[in-house]
């Protein structure tokens, strides 16, 4: 039995690890041994993994070579497996909140949320003019009530523009499925409630996109495949739209995504590239790729999106916007497609951090108990959030000082987190890939697939032990610091090469760097959002990161607006953009 | 991907489930296909599974003939996997408790406990005088406290009778280790202490004898192999052991037990078949054989075992002794071997239900944070235990009517169990097994372990979806009935052949019948006892398990202790007894 086990790391107790900037733990770089492939050499590998003969020796290599026996399933540790990131409930004592009951309905909360943001008067002297800018849902929400524009006369040149976007020679590729007669019918009766002065909330006519891994009617959730949504109809809305659809948004359509959230560059062979805003020529990231691009591009303030592995806030960083994933157990996941059940989390992305406060504040609710039978109902509190007039007042400096902390064995967490995500997508999709011609996947995916489903039970515990293990350093990190900050991506947005767009993209490395700085957020169920901060070299978005305790978004969101303050006046606009709420 | 896939049972979700007495659920037996082998065919089949080549061939037929990928790999079901059996803590509003402060000390929490058990002038009229019946904890304490012989004197008969036992002719293999001189120290103590008047509680001087899984100086923790205490040195007393010394015990030596809890039979072919006192040529069950059958013999009143999958209930009802199983995170966890995480529990074999109680008040309290993340720290609770005059009014229908109910899918709750504690054992011994001369290892145990191996991410899963299933089964059952009632085992204990002695024996057979009715008390982290209540035609011992809701020992003790005077003038002594407290 031992004879053929490599040796594996043996991980030093948690409290002999130093967690100081003066730590003697070394970092690694992501040991990641495969070329990116794609097009024939991708179709040759997939047909390798998927051989009866040459498959299991090929695995095999492929976790060695890769470090997953050295650092996950021969690696020695004593910590006890956990298998669900979340954490009990505690009163974070959190400066400016505010407590908002919760027994509140969705339009409620978000009149609460709307409570919190600063008056117009405060806002700071430096913030663009809504015509250089994204419109915030404020900007809709006062543009209706105003009479100014009508949410259908919106959705008509939203329609014009899904449209335009998705055609040659643009090809943006945002969407899977957007139905035009269903979202003027939702503008229509939007407009109808406006006119009798009875709006739902803020977000009523809206135009809000969703992630097409969240069940949404009319449409099928396809997950980014051709076959996923004909043995799993979509019998529904999930529970987090039907709170959305309660304060009155307007749907506009399924993003597309990563086939099956697999990967993040956003390049779906069965959808097409979802193009970046910014640069139409480079990816937009994934896996809620079409999400992050059609907030980008000013088609909507708001889009859910569902974090799995960074899937929220990678390509919110690529395409310049906001990504937030509350903590593990915030948000209702019913009718979202069971991709895992540990680490995914619906997450949303916007223009700016107080709209995504607001569709936060419409989504996060009771979680019904079958989802996990340990919940605490937690309290809520929402940020007072307030401008002040001179920027040095708001940097990170108000929190106090910084400090610098190691966070060790980011590379192994990394690996843990594959292994269980892949277990968790293999269980889930047992029964479908039963009944599937694996041919209708991309070939990016037909990889994935195989390598998902190679591991054991015992290199899924093992991952489990490395969770306890990143619980703790991170609960001794945040017993120094409120927020860790770190950059959001290792890699700005890279081009999309032709090779890629049929047989999708098998690029490990620039995938290792997209995700390295994100896992703790999925992993260990941690609260995280991402800000734009500026631009690269190339004029690529850059995004920087804030992860929170447990249960801290209003501290993570203050933290966000300060950041965000700072930085607007850096604010371009996307090449590709579209302002639907001009002037005739 | 699909090609090879077997089809397996397509569940049909829980509300669909009818569980009442006429359910057109159907049971099917346990399918076990594997005949019971020992001696050079173990050898032989042991060969073949560690066999690279021919090994995963074997794995595969092996799981699908024994309906595991029917049952559980490919089964299709909606539930949402469930790690870990830990259950929110509920005010049970049961009847005749009284509520104990949960910062007490061990021995404050057993002086509770005494005060909770019926006045010796309430005994019925019919129980039997202790001449004739085992000797309990308040026999030991009141023959202390008066002076009728002193710790020490009981200990130098209980090492003579521990050395007569171990020999030939009766090689009762009841410990794996005990120190003479540990236990005269010990018992010197408490002598002393009795001297002084300064008992430390009721349990001062009282036997008790420890499972070889559960940490415990002086002694090694071999978990009943020739190997694991060499690479996992003993570093101290478990959390369960330093509350029992605290409360004045004397350990009288690690009881031997299945190799690594990996059988029923209590066969080890290393410390020896463990023999049962009623008939020393069949089995006492296992894993916790030593420790049925130290109290089934009359050497201690009560010892502790770990319950990963029947192992404390099981050979408590072979042995006819109680055996009792708390819920989930009743009793911390630290400092027992890890051969699992989610299924096992420190347990209790008692002579009587009383003294299972009253050890159960010292050892369960606050579980450390590093056991589970997600502990809500429970109030506790104890049964207020009454003698009546009247058999008829202690029956069962003192607690109301009894319901026939249907538990679906027993057989698959058992092989999900199975794959769960094979897969957790692998990962918590993978280190040790790196280093193992797996020829170290009994034939039966490397059969297990090379099973135990072969389960996928995938398989552990979809294991911990079953058990939420199981879950809300149990859930919607306990809306109609407070306790479920069973037979302990499908099988009173088996002769013990010869062929086994030296290769350890393979019965899975008489593995599943013995294991079936219990494995809801570990998967499910139920709280479970079974009592002894009558003899088969042979004089073999019968046991009744009853299992109960998360959190409701208090009820679970009132009901077995009606059981247990029910039965009491049932009682017959073993054929291998010891009387420590006879006059001399």
């Amino acid at each position: 039995m031992g004879l053929f086990r490599a040796k594996g790391v043996v991980y030093k107790p948690v409290e002999n690890v130093n967690l100081g900037p003066d730590s003697d733990e070394s970092y690694i770089k992501a040991n990641v041994k495969a070329p990116r492939m794609a097009g024939f050499l991708a179709k040759i590998f997939a047909w390798f993994l998927e051989s009866r003969i040459f498959g299991p020796f090929l695995l095999y290599i492929l976790k060695r070579n890769n470090l997953i026996h050295k650092l996950v399933t021969n690696a020695e540790l004593e910590e006890s497996p956990v298998y669900v990131p979340l954490h009990p409930f505690e009163e974070l004592n959190e400066k400016e909140v505010k407590h908002v009951n919760s027994d509140l309905s969705p339009s409620e909360q978000v009149q609460q949320a709307i409570g919190c943001l600063p008056l117009p008067s405060e806002k700071i002297v430096n913030e663009l003019k809504p015509s250089s800018r994204r419109w915030t849902i404020m900007d809709y929400s006062k543009a209706y009530s105003s009479g100014e524009i009508t949410p259908y006369k919106v959705a008509e040149r939203l329609v014009a523009a899904i449209h335009e976007s998705s055609g040659p020679p643009l090809d943006m590729a945002f969407f899977i499925n957007y139905d035009a007669e269903d979202i003027l019918r939702q503008a229509k009766e939007s407009t109808l409630r406006y006119e009798r002065g009875e709006p739902r909330s803020v977000l009523d006519g809206v135009p809000v996109a969703i992630k097409d891994e969240i069940d949404c009617s009319p449409y099928p959730t396809t997950g980014g495949t051709k076959w996923l949504h004909k043995f799993r109809p979509c019998k529904g809305d999930a529970f987090c739209i039907l709170r959305l659809r309660s304060c009155g948004v307007v749907i506009i359509g399924k993003t597309n995504m990563h086939e099956l959230g697999a990967g993040t560059s956003g390049i779906n062979p069965h959808y097409g590239a979802t193009r970046n805003p910014y640069d139409p020529g480079r990816i937009s990231g994934g896996s809620s790729s079409g999400s992050a691009a059609v907030v980008a591009a000013g088609l909507c303030p708001v889009a859910l999106g569902v974090d799995g592995g960074g899937s929220v806030r990678m390509p919110a960083a690529l395409c310049g916007v906001v990504g937030f994933k509350p903590t593990f157990g915030r948000v209702p996941h019913s009718g979202v497609l069971p991709l895992n059940w540990t680490v995914g989390m619906v997450g949303v992305l916007a223009g700016t951090i107080e709209d995504a406060f607001i569709v936060y504040a419409a989504i996060n609710g009771p979680v019904p108990s079958h989802e996990t039978s340990v919940i605490p109902p937690p309290k809520m509190y929402f940020p007072m959030l307030q401008s002040t007039n001179s920027v040095s007042d708001i940097t990170l400096a108000r929190y106090g000082e910084t400090v610098d902390v190691t966070i060790p064995d980011i590379e192994a967490m990394r690996l843990a987190h594959y292994l269980t995500i892949g277990s968790e997508c293999t269980a889930a999709l047992s029964s479908y890939l039963e009944k599937l011609d694996i041919a209708e996947s991309g070939w990016d995916v037909r990889v994935a697939l195989s390598v998902y489903g190679a591991f054991s039970g015992e290199d899924y515990i093992k991952a489990q032990k490395l969770r306890n293990r990143q619980i703790q350093f991170h609960r001794n990190i945040f017993t120094k610091a409120d927020v860790i900050v770190t950059p959001t991506v290792g890699v700005t947005a890279y081009p999309i090469l032709n090779d890629a767009l049929e047989t999708g993209e098998l690029d490990y490395i620039n995938g290792a760097a997209l995700v390295r700085y994100q896992i703790a957020g999925n992993f260990l169920g941690l609260p995280a959002v991402t800000v734009p901060v500026g631009y690269d070299k190339k004029g690529l978005p850059i995004g920087l990161q804030f992860i929170g305790r447990p249960w801290s978004e209003p501290t993570l969101i203050h933290i966000a607006y300060a950041m965000q303050t700072l930085c607007i006046s850096e604010y371009r606009k996307p090449q590709a953009f579209y302002d639907l709420l001009k002037k005739d």
